[in-house]
């Protein structure tokens, strides 16, 4: 089959590979029915994470179950299903705990820029739909695997809650979805970072109440005149550089929260400075498997339409295309069709 | 009046100064039933926080009113009263939203090493017992005013819930407070992180299921053999320092959070390391004035005996042997007596 890998800084490829098979007893192989692009696989391809051997790219997934190890009891050949970028047992402490992103037995999917992927531990990894979806809502449960559900957990780590008052650092797409997600939460008003027209509408159309295009100190003097010099009761920082902590940390009140879930590079806190600031930080990587059945409950009722983030469609031998369009930021999030 | 003066590192002296006075209408002073010397007063005294010029040292405090300014409205001379080491005015947002600690006007208490203080905005930050306190519960409603408070604000800021277990790093007077928090709010277990003797009695009374003497690698070793590998649900930093954090942070599982209250003092956190390691963070200068009517209620209904922290009690004139004796760990917590 023909699946995406990377070679090395902007060299990624649509190219011949095996056929993914099962390996373990508790893996699945499903046939995907769209992939795309991540902004994390954005670090690899310019090179800021070392590139030591070619990587199997993509770990946003949705399709048919083709077949299943002889261990998989929940998840049956024919069903649709969702899975999360983290692949958990649901079952360990971590798990239990609501932290799946960080099961005992935790491992990140891989190779799903693919028409056929291998998904292990399918039992805890997989939610499958009642029915096979309309065409119409693949974007959106593909969306649930990994951006949507990411922004769902800033905003859930932020702890937004019905009538807050939430900023949100990056318009990336996962920041975008963070939008959506305080929206879905009762967030009185959502305060949107965002220099970019396209992305600035897409925030406004997912709930946002409020654009701050600046940046930087000129960027947090807004958002403090927006909120009469009090800051966010709850703050999503949706990067991972120290540029956009150090925003987000100054975007927020006193006892607020901020949930962290763009992979910190560069970043360094200093605790005197966090202490008086008397704000608090949760991230790390998002545990999607926790809100999976909620979110995908969401699209499938057609509540809300996360679909929306993908503003360029691609086939899979055009991969390449997409990753360029998203390195120049010419598109928000790359969809790829099989 | 004799009240206590910080000159420079060690030296402190009980010494003449005048009787406070009210300065401004939102003012109280108050003559204290007792004061005490905390932890944080150590920091000046070690010399690690520079003294520029001579310090009136004290900022935990009870006692009756004496008088009040022409704008203090909820307060009448003749009142038992307990306020917060931070002032506030308990109506500006930050108060509103929960954190005091952080209000519009918040201003440090200062000089209630002695006989009488002027307690600033004294509508906002003191609390009026119902009638006079029998002095056997002096001690325990001195404690709410900062050191309880305190210790009960890392419980919270860690979110500790009933049967969860908890983590306590210092054995400090705060840390042995913290104990007593989590306990009262329905920790499962509480694993009390200390070498002392005296001090791991006390945390036992006050609640902690497990010792844990070692400290560094071997202290997080046994705090992971105790949780089968898993961690606490709630860690309680009760130090500042780069030890006692990274300690914390090596004790908490996935999805835990770690309640700050030691001022950080040298402590520098990696954004990665904690993106990773899933732990969230929340502390700062502790909002007591939140927690203060129902710390006084279980103070006054006897239902928690904070006051034991105090092992050694001195006149206000031996405070410098007072000071010695924390600095040299002879004492946890030194009372003084008017």
């Amino acid at each position: 089959m023909l699946g995406t890998m990377l070679h090395g800084p902007r060299d990624v490829r649509c190219e011949e590979m095996p056929e993914p098979a099962i390996r373990l007893p508790t893996d699945a192989i499903i046939r995907l029915s769209a992939s795309c692009i991540c902004g994390s696989d954005l670090w690899p391809y310019r090179g800021l994470n070392a590139v030591t051997a070619p990587l199997a790219m993509g770990h946003e997934y949705c399709g048919i179950v083709e077949e299943v190890g002889a261990a998989v009891t929940t998840i049956r050949p024919g069903q649709f299903v969702v899975g999360s970028f983290c692949l958990s047992d649901n079952t360990c402490p971590h798990c239990r705990f609501g932290f799946p992103s960080s099961c005992a037995q935790r491992e990140f999917m891989t190779g799903a820029q693919a028409p056929l992927a291998r998904v292990p531990l399918a039992d805890g990894t997989l939610v499958a739909t009642p029915g096979l979806p309309d065409d119409a809502l693949i974007p959106g449960l593909l969306a649930a695997s990994d951006v949507l559900g990411t922004g769902w957990y800033a905003a859930d780590a932020a702890r937004v809650r019905p009538g807050a008052t939430v900023v949100v650092v990056g318009d990336g797409a996962v920041g975008l979805m963070g939008v959506l997600a305080a929206s879905q939460m009762g967030a009185g008003r959502i305060i949107a970072m965002s220099r970019h027209k396209a992305r600035q509408d897409l925030a406004q159309e997912f709930g946002a109440t409020d654009i701050v295009a600046a940046r930087g100190e000129a960027g947090v003097a807004q958002v403090r005149a927006l909120t009469r010099g009090i800051g966010g009761d709850a703050v999503l920082e949706c990067v991972g550089t120290a540029e956009s902590m150090a925003q987000a940390l100054q975007c927020a009140r006193p006892g607020a929260m901020i949930g962290c879930v763009g992979v910190p590079h560069g970043v360094a806190l200093d605790g005197q400075s966090l202490f008086f600031a008397q704000a608090g930080i949760m991230g790390g990587p998002a545990p999607v498997r926790r809100f999976l059945p909620h979110l995908m409950s969401l699209v499938l009722e057609r509540r809300i339409d996360p679909g929306r983030v993908f503003d360029l469609t691609v086939p899979l031998a055009d991969v390449a295309e997409g990753y360029r369009a998203m390195d120049e930021r010419r598109a928000i999030k790359t969809l790829l069709r099989m």
